[in-house]
């Protein structure tokens, strides 16, 4: 059948299909979002039934043997333009990975992080990692299984990070971590050693709706197309997207803290710029989708740190936000504000963590999960060898497990080998940030002026149209002429500091 | 495969591949909601692409085979217990009636609806059918031909009524309407024939967050649970259904008219109090499925007009109301505001026409549809006929197409045989509404006192908790006692306007 056919023909069939599977994700996507803005209380559990249905439509139509042999036959012909055989090879490369797994191990992971939630939910309630341990194990288990199905070179926690970074690996990690950690540990204590910053007056009372009206602002100011997306409210703050023209972002309001809301807007905006800014004549397709979650973290870390607390960008800024508060900010001085903003303080919780600590946190869940893939670490030893890190890298002792490594959702929903991407984002959004300076000084001249269109301009060119057609690391090397430099992160953090605290 | 498995089995087979149907449905639906509430504008084209989708998948797997063979082996068996034996023999009915229409006819039909909607969406932003009737002409050719293919009994129309309402055949409607035009007749002109009644009061400005507020304590009190459901607004008020957990009602509030969203949020929430009371354990299946269209209709009129437009329950919420708005209600009694809410007005638009007049637009459209299928009106002759009636039924002169056969979206969705269902939906409500008090006289004490709870009792015991076991006929002879008789409307219609109106 498939021979006899045209390659236009066979190319189109394909396109269509993977569309039609996009049209199912984006579907689940809206019904995810929906849960979590407007999803009245005791709608929960068939809407879990509803998403969990779309998922699976999803997953099969992903590993049909018919869209393995389209696939194939394509790439056999060789005879596509170059953007049809770049789409082709990276859903062939997919395809393959996914088709690794049989339907009974998908089925036991779906089901184990199903009940590993739960346990989660209900261990950091209970403040009691014991009550989550032995779901944790079985996911780390079939984690490793996971690894073994899906091949490796070297190191089975490769297998993991490849998922969610292509070509990602332990040896570029370790020596990233390597080249970042003893800088970031001797920037801390010179931090520390210096008198501690005030930031007091962020912690005043900003009225909700002063505080999303001023979100808005900024939001709209950033270039975020509110006709081709929209913000609400969720109790965690997300980006989700269910294609380029419809972006939408979330935010939360703490009426006692006014940093809560404000760079959570610019983070997310990052977020969905890019998303606004992929290519929409691929949707579905590779090339319509983001390149990686490292580089999609540096355009939301880029925004929110380079940008968005920068003295440049609040010496436009600041005067409005005191149109806002005016009495909450009564007597702050633009570069106090600067100052509070980026006060640096180790402390328990990764999420709310400064520029400098924040690293940290990452590489503390970086070195426990390979210990645990690679079995020198067990499960049973995470609360301690995790409070011993603490102590040692940021020199806080952790009271308890919910302030501990129970903290985050992701080990819960069987994501190991997430976390270094955050830690990637701000590297990269670094070297992006001083590459655009560099290639065009015109932009952070318009920073000075509130006017961040040529920066965004940079990002649409050198990053967002690309889609999924780079690697991180090729990505890097496009759009700045040379892969990561670890540098340009170190040099960004070690200039801003020495001016805030003084040394 | 199938002979060697158990009932039990195979019954769960059937039950799981219609909860996989309902759960695709019900997404389609929350896009849909999605698109009607928050959607930005340039989402539209992909969200219309990812709704086809779904209904694509919906509507595939309640065609497959093998679940035509599943119930098939299960009804031939006849040993499932009676709620089961329910299920498979209504689910059976409706793969059967599917399973006649060809794949290619299915598609030329959503092909030329889709057409048809943005031709009349142009024809009535132009204010001329002209354009909109070769399309038209094309879907009435597609209807008939539905018609042959669903077959029927002595008209052809009847095959196209029993979609919306199982059983329904133009004998019935015949006689149903021939009972009720001559009195509905005789009540306008006895009305005309009385000095008008002065309602400029409802037009005095409502600020719009009063308004919203008004509606949200009548919802609540209604008895809508908004732990299982919400209101947002809407271009058109609508409710749509996930689950019986999650129940959405939209409105819309314009300033210069009061009546716009109160009668709205009642209405809705009459529907939305059925879909709540639906028996949750057949998620996906016919008992848990509404009866028909016009006892969910019966449920939203008999909430917006036998209880929200009556003065025994008024006498309860105006004193509220005038805490809402006291200048704009000020002087104007509890008496006179019964009279403004209820003033009778012939006029061109369905929607906005009074209890009397109503059923006069649904006769037009009934009688028109019924000569198009039968052959013996054409398209062409549509807008001389519909001014024609409008001038014998209701005196008035139709100045333009947009506000004569162009305002309803109904036959560009292809959905004829649909408007009967809102006529028959308020004659089925008189006639609840009045058994519901005569067997409980309680119910209408309560209902002076504000409280419907008793009301909704009875209409959760009686009506909502039967899902789709019974069709309408059967529902209204297992409620009241007998099938539908016009009289109690008529009844309840006369003695209500003969006080209003003092004849």
């Amino acid at each position: 059948m498939v021979l006899t056919r045209s390659t236009k023909e066979l190319y189109e069939e394909y396109t269509s299909h993977m569309k039609k599977i996009a049209d199912v994700r984006h579907a689940a996507a809206v019904l995810q979002w929906d849960e979590e803005t407007y999803l009245p209380p005791k709608g929960a559990s068939f809407r879990g039934q509803q998403m969990a249905t779309l998922s699976e439509i999803a997953h099969e139509w992903s590993i049909d043997p018919k869209l393995g042999d389209l696939m194939t036959e394509l790439k056999g012909r060789g005879d596509l333009d170059e953007p049809g055989g770049k789409n082709i090879s990276l859903s062939l490369e997919d395809y393959t990975r996914q088709k690794k797994f049989t339907p009974a191990f998908i089925r036991l992971l779906s089901e184990t992080t199903s009940r590993c939630f739960h346990t989660w939910i209900k261990a950091r309630k209970d403040n009691s990692f014991t009550i989550f341990r032995d779901d944790l194990d079985k996911m780390i288990q079939l984690k490793k299984q996971e690894a073994e199905m899906a091949g490796y070179e070297q190191h089975p926690y490769n297998a993991l990070l490849d998922q969610y970074e292509r070509g990602c690996t332990v040896t570029l990690l370790d020596n990233v971590f390597n080249l970042v950690r003893e800088p970031l540990k001797d920037l801390l204590h010179r931090i520390q050693a210096r008198p501690s910053i005030d930031d007091s007056f962020l912690h005043r009372t900003y009225p909700k709706q002063k505080q999303w009206d001023f979100g808005m602002e900024v939001i709209r100011h950033l270039g975020f197309d509110f006709e081709a997306g929209r913000q609400d409210i969720s109790e965690h703050p997300f980006t989700t997207s269910f294609n380029k023209f419809d972006v939408r972002i979330t935010t939360r309001i703490d009426e006692q803290d006014f940093s809560n809301m404000a760079w959570s807007c610019i983070h997310e905006t990052g977020h969905a710029l890019y998303e606004q800014g992929l290519p929409d004549q691929y949707y579905g397709l590779p090339l319509g989708e983001y390149a990686s979650l490292s580089i999609h973290e540096s355009q939301s870390r880029l925004w929110e740190n380079n940008v968005g607390r920068s003295l440049d960008w609040w010496r436009h800024w600041y005067p409005i936000l005191l149109t806002y508060f005016p009495g909450q900010l009564e007597g702050v001085s633009v570069e106090q504000f600067y100052q509070g903003i980026n006060k640096v303080k180790a402390s328990l919780i990764r999420t709310e963590a400064d520029e400098v600590s924040y690293h940290f946190h990452v590489m503390i869940r970086y070195e426990l999960e390979k210990s645990l893939i690679e079995g020198s670490l067990s499960v049973n030893d995470i609360p301690s060898y995790w409070n011993q890190r603490y102590a040692d890298y940021l020199g806080v002792r952790v009271p308890d497990d919910k302030q501990g490594c129970l903290q985050d959702v992701h080990w819960s929903h069987g994501s190991l080998g997430y976390f270094p991407t955050y830690s990637l984002g701000s590297f990269y959004a670094a070297q992006l940030f001083a590459t655009a300076g560099e290639q065009a000084p015109s932009i952070q001249s318009a920073v000075q002026q509130g006017d961040t269109a040529p920066l965004l301009h940079w990002l649409r060119e050198h990053v967002h149209q690309h889609g999924r057609r780079y690697t991180s690391e090729e990505l890097c090397r496009h759009a700045t002429g040379q892969t990561l430099d670890i540098q340009y992160f170190l040099h960004y953090l070690l200039d801003k500091y020495k001016k805030i605290y003084k040394f």
